[in-house]
């Protein structure tokens, strides 16, 4: 509470992650994960801190998972302010889900057409050349 | 088109992983990352492969953000049925997002006390000890 934070629900925490309750749940037990090193999104984060963020991210959704006696969970990582990220400091959220519990996170659609699809394709495959 | 399967956009491949467009994107370019080697959620996925998913979905990031010159994206996976996981094999959607694409991608609410918050935090924790 210091400087007038606001107190830190931690779940975990070990030398390079820390995770936390997130604020505004999706439903109780949310939590977000991050590196302690500083990254904004995933591209510029290195691989060593990115293979040990995934590593506990797998732990602790098994916490949340038997914890709370839950039937399944999201994990999410928004990049960039036009995604939903708040924060620039990357991070996993893992949100606990429920039969029936009204969440529905995306909305997807059909390509207009095969060549949309092909046009799109190309622009992406040539950078993994 | 084999056995009357649907064509595979492939975005991306090598040893472990192979990557593909989403047929119904949540915008163009939405694709899917997999490993190649069973595994149905993050939580029976042995370790090693973990990493190299998260590698290579940076890597395929980095060319979908650069070469469909968007703003952002999210990297999803949904863990189990009820969660939105229709097929059992691990995947990981990397989803282009806009200015004003009017995705929402789920709805925040707040803990209804502080004990609720600590009731929640306990049971998790105890399996991290």
């Amino acid at each position: 509470m210091v400087n007038g934070e606001l107190p830190v629900y931690k779940v975990y925490e070990d030398n390079e992650v820390l995770a936390f309750l997130d604020r505004t749940p999706i439903n109780p037990g949310h939590t977000l994960v991050i590196p302690k090193k500083h990254s904004e999104t995933i591209l510029d984060t290195d691989d060593e801190t990115l293979e040990r963020l995934i590593i506990v991210t797998k732990k602790i959704s098994n916490a949340i998972y038997k914890g709370l006696n839950i039937e399944g969970f999201n994990i999410v990582s928004n990049q960039f302010r036009v995604a939903g990220q708040v924060v620039p400091h990357l991070h996993i959220h893992i949100m606990p889900r429920y039969k029936d519990d009204g969440v529905r996170l995306w909305p997807g659609r059909e390509y207009e057409s095969e060549d949309e699809k092909k046009e799109v394709l190309k622009k992406i495959r040539k950078l993994l050349k």
